[in-house]
């Protein structure tokens, strides 16, 4: 199976560029503040990130003072866009399929992905080539699509009253893992859906302790000026975990 | 607070005993087959059951070589069942509530709870109290509502077609911790509920490390039995959890 690179899609490129950007994006509000509350001071650390996409947290942990920061990707149009805008000597970028690892040989000390795994077929293989990649006491952090975001076949749904106010999640298929397609910009977004046990059982299987696990809501202030967000409090969009090895 | 002690309630138990002796009970074709496949072999452990009822888990211990089994119940009329129904002299049952553990002076190799711990208000203190009462090296394996089941405020419900056939579990409150109030046979049954995230986080705090979750379907000939059970491919009813001290 080829891997998925929508990324260099031109449609979806310059739809997800506008979306990243947008003040009050998903990411901004309340994936980001979580990844960064459950990662290790960066100071001294070499650092992977896996599908860094422009390089926006490849450069803040440098910022954090990290020694060596490694940014991948598979989208030759997120790393171009990364190299453009990294100064940062201590900040590479190589790209590579995130069903590739084995063929990266390093060490370090923390790996964090953003939103990407939910990219990943095989889990379980991802898993065991993180563990590879770390050395002893390192952390591995990473934020997902929640299963309860990716599991509808049908894309999922939130069901309004008359009024158009939302009362649930239409939430199907839930515990059928597998590759879900869906309309994200452009069609034929694949991801791939995992119950959470399926998350736990991969990592733990790989050799991993179970550190931390949060699904971030976001905070009263955001909820206020972003009323969209309101609705998280039915269902999360993020599951994030911490994992030692 | 006071302890609650629905299963002392006549209406209820009455009823009660009525589900659990039904031949294709969620409980004998899903939720006991994982609970036992999670433990490890029960020759010659010390194991202690929270929330023994009528001590079937218990006696299926005792039935396995357990060195010692002790079920521990809030409910009079339950140890009162459970005692009737027990000959072997390595089993005893104790009337204690699960949030006072604290008090119960004794070591473990294995701890077990069938569907109880969604009964209990600070799962964070039980926790830390069960991880107190095993032996290091010790195993806690226990199985509740899942998550997806105890959020909705409203008691949650499945969302029908015009032919009846179940499209999808309308989902709502899963961010929000806390009480929910359930009619189960009589009014006012008191559950909580908890993320997923703070199930996993609470019993890492307590010391534990987390081995398998499990998130159970019915196998393709149960539901071919009991086609009520087609429905879990969207929403599994059961959580359970292996941890190790």
């Amino acid at each position: 199976m080829a891997d998925q690179n929508v990324y260099d899609d031109p449609v979806f490129f310059a739809n997800y560029k506008k979306l990243r950007a947008s003040e009050g994006s998903a990411n901004a509000c309340v994936e980001q503040p979580a990844m960064f509350s459950l990662c290790p001071p960066a100071a001294g650390l070499s650092v992977l990130d896996l599908g860094c996409g422009s390089g926006e947290t490849c450069r803040a942990f440098a910022e954090m003072g990290a020694a060596r920061v490694v940014g991948l990707d598979l989208s030759e149009n997120m790393l171009a866009e990364a190299r453009r805008q990294t100064q940062a000597e201590n900040v590479s970028y190589v790209q590579m399929s995130m069903s590739g690892l084995s063929t990266l040989h390093d060490t370090f000390d923390l790996v964090v992905s953003s939103l990407a795994v939910h990219y990943v077929a095989d889990f379980e293989r991802f898993a065991r080539e993180v563990y590879g990649l770390l050395k002893p006491g390192g952390v591995f952090v990473f934020s997902q699509e929640h299963p309860l975001t990716t599991a509808p076949k049908d894309g999922g749904r939130w069901v309004r009253d008359w009024r158009g106010r939302i009362r649930h999640w239409a939430l199907s298929d839930y515990a059928e893992p597998g590759m879900r397609k869906t309309r994200w910009f452009v069609d034929g977004v694949e991801k791939y859906h995992r119950p959470f046990s399926a998350v736990i059982n991969a990592l733990v299987s790989a050799g991993f302790s179970v550190e931390k696990a949060a699904e971030p809501m976001p905070d009263a202030d955001t909820v206020r000026r972003f009323p969209k967000y309101a609705k998280y409090r039915h269902k999360p969009d993020f599951l994030l975990m911490r994992v030692k090895k």
